[in-house]
């Protein structure tokens, strides 16, 4: 059953697309939002003062990582996750699913849940679909997610299908676990793999369950763009029209636009923050490497007509080039900065396209960003 | 001689303590001062307007350093390093002596120059007295150093009158090379080693000179505060009234107070950054380590009442420690600007004290200063 914690207004679609309002414990996100992700309670070499400065108005921390280091209970003693790293928005959790995942080699997934070695401090922990909100609630988040099993992909259709049940079974033990309904969602995840009738079935199920929001989890695993899409659109065909839905750890800026044109309305993703730290600037006309020698002697910002702090502030493509072949960090910081900005324009810019009912400007805003995924030659 | 463009005028004096006003091409600068150090055109994790919210008026950039990377012909062709860097204010540069003398495994010193194996490509470079003024010209800074040789410690007395000498012929060289007189002013560097009659007399003979400003070097290479002090005043006391004086490489907030109350007007030092970074923030109850444990469960800010922007924002110990103790870069920057803002109130402080000739005021800045310098039990 939905909760009061968690609502959303569609306000305008275009087609598949659509704008609106999620309003959670901290505040209202316009949507299509995308989060910034702070997986240990920061984004890499940004504050939450920082964050406000590029347009984001919701975040993403990693439950696993935080229940490790420093621990749920250190901060809910701390008056919580938001107090804790000074974020007053709302504030979305991964459950550890996918951590689990990328942690194959290091745990056992039974039935209960999964046995994790932490490559931390070399100790077994258990990660059950309890623990998961437990961890989550502690930390006071806005969004909970639902534990779910990830599967590695390729995977063959009895796997899939043994692990798509099982994660309707956890998602159900996390439903039966919550104590703070009222102020932590939880949304489930779509899985199926990439079995288009095993995610519409399993779109279906969690459908009838009225959850307070719906995530489509398992892709940007390695399947290529138009299984990512396909699977997306099957999903989101089945999914309530006036739930918000959440496409999990995507994307380049053309995957996102392609994604919200399925019907998406939640993004998260590190590579703005990633490519920022090794030097790699968006702009509208191609990812730019900012280590290449040919910036040496720019003195253009990274784009011309930019917003963002580093544009604003007049730091060239040449100086930028200096701090990352000299190894300050601060050149990192400032290409995030931008790259971060970028993400969050384009949001800006699909819910003015979508709100205005305008086709042609989101097919620009499309190529647009079919540019700005592709390295710059 | 003195160029035009570089003015200092004393405003107040308390004993051999004094406020003054330094005008440099790029602006005034209240003296006492503290410059952070940016070495490669950047203070570590902090940005030009970063500098500007802790208060610091004045920076320091490395001409060996710049130099090598990314050289000064780039820099010259982007506008100099203030269009560079983007920082308006003055800007010092040190002469690549202490470099020098840092690499001394790896060079060859003649009375030609400094011949250097660089470690960043291996490559070898001389460095001579029109060297280092022509690479400080051509960044367009404020103030040049003068090229020195900065010895080793312990030195013996043949050594340091040998060394002590060829100083102020490399000092003569470098005011020959000047072809920016306009611009950029250059500091003499009293020598003399650990001699007290070498440096008086090293200070009496620059003091003929009529230089635009008067550094005192080679300190703070372990000789201790009692050798360093003592060598400040010695040199202070021959200086002219009526030009700034320059620490170079000092220090600790005691030994700022304690150089302050021996008449030196202009400071740099790296402890507040490079402290930053490696988890220790500066309080006027001694100098915490963050990575402390015992901080783990802490909510109070670094210090109550502190006006930094680590501080005014909230974030705690416990979220410091955090940082830290994951390796979050956030979590070095947000220590570095509170000890960069530490640092800068010292300063504005003791301008407060001299300026009101309130000795009882100074005196417990000493105090404070003092346990500042500290590690907290």
């Amino acid at each position: 059953m939905a909760t009061q914690c968690c609502s959303f207004e569609l306000q305008s679609e275009l087609e598949d697309a659509r704008t609106g309002h999620l309003d959670l414990t901290h505040g209202r996100v316009p949507t299509p939002a995308f989060m910034p992700v702070g997986t240990r309670a920061a984004v890499r070499c940004v504050s939450s003062s920082d964050l406000v400065a590029t347009g984001a108005s919701m975040v993403l921390a990693n439950t696993y990582h935080l229940w490790v280091r420093p621990g749920h209970e250190l901060i809910r003693n701390a008056g919580g996750l938001h107090a804790f790293m000074r974020w007053d928005g709302p504030i979305l959790t991964d459950s550890g699913g996918y951590q689990v995942f990328s942690m194959r080699d290091r745990l056992k997934v039974t039935e209960e849940g999964a046995r994790i070695r932490s490559p931390e401090d070399g100790n077994y922990r258990m990660l059950t679909p309890e623990t998961a909100i437990e961890v989550q609630e502690a930390l006071g988040v806005d969004v909970a997610m639902a534990f779910d099993e990830c599967l590695e992909w390729p995977a063959d259709r009895p796997t899939t299908v043994d692990s798509t049940a099982r994660t309707t079974r956890w998602l159900k033990r996390c439903l039966a676990a919550r104590r703070h309904a009222d102020r932590t969602a939880v949304f489930g995840i779509v899985q199926g793999g990439m079995f288009a009738d095993l995610r519409r079935d399993h779109a279906d199920e969690l459908a009838q369950m009225d959850l307070d929001g719906y995530a489509v989890g398992g892709l940007s695993v390695g399947e290529g763009r138009e299984n990512l899409l396909d699977m997306t659109s099957v999903a989101t065909e089945r999914l309530p029209r006036h739930k918000v839905r959440y496409l999990m750890g995507v994307g380049h800026p053309i995957d996102i636009v392609e994604a919200v044109c399925r019907g998406i309305d939640l993004f998260d993703c590190v590579l703005p923050s990633r490519a920022g730290r090794h030097g790699q600037a968006y702009t509208h006309a191609g990812r730019v490497n900012l280590r290449n020698a040919r910036f040496k002697n720019s003195t253009e910002p990274i784009e011309a007509g930019c917003e963002c702090p580093t544009c604003t502030e007049g730091y060239s493509r040449g100086y930028l080039r200096h701090l990352q072949h000299v190894g300050e960090m601060l050149g990192s910081r400032l290409i995030t900065l931008h790259n971060l900005h970028h993400y969050q324009r384009l949001m800006a810019d699909l819910r003015a396209a979508i709100g205005a009912g305008d086709g042609p400007a989101l097919e620009r805003i499309r190529a647009r960003a079919a540019v700005a995924s592709e390295m710059s030659r």
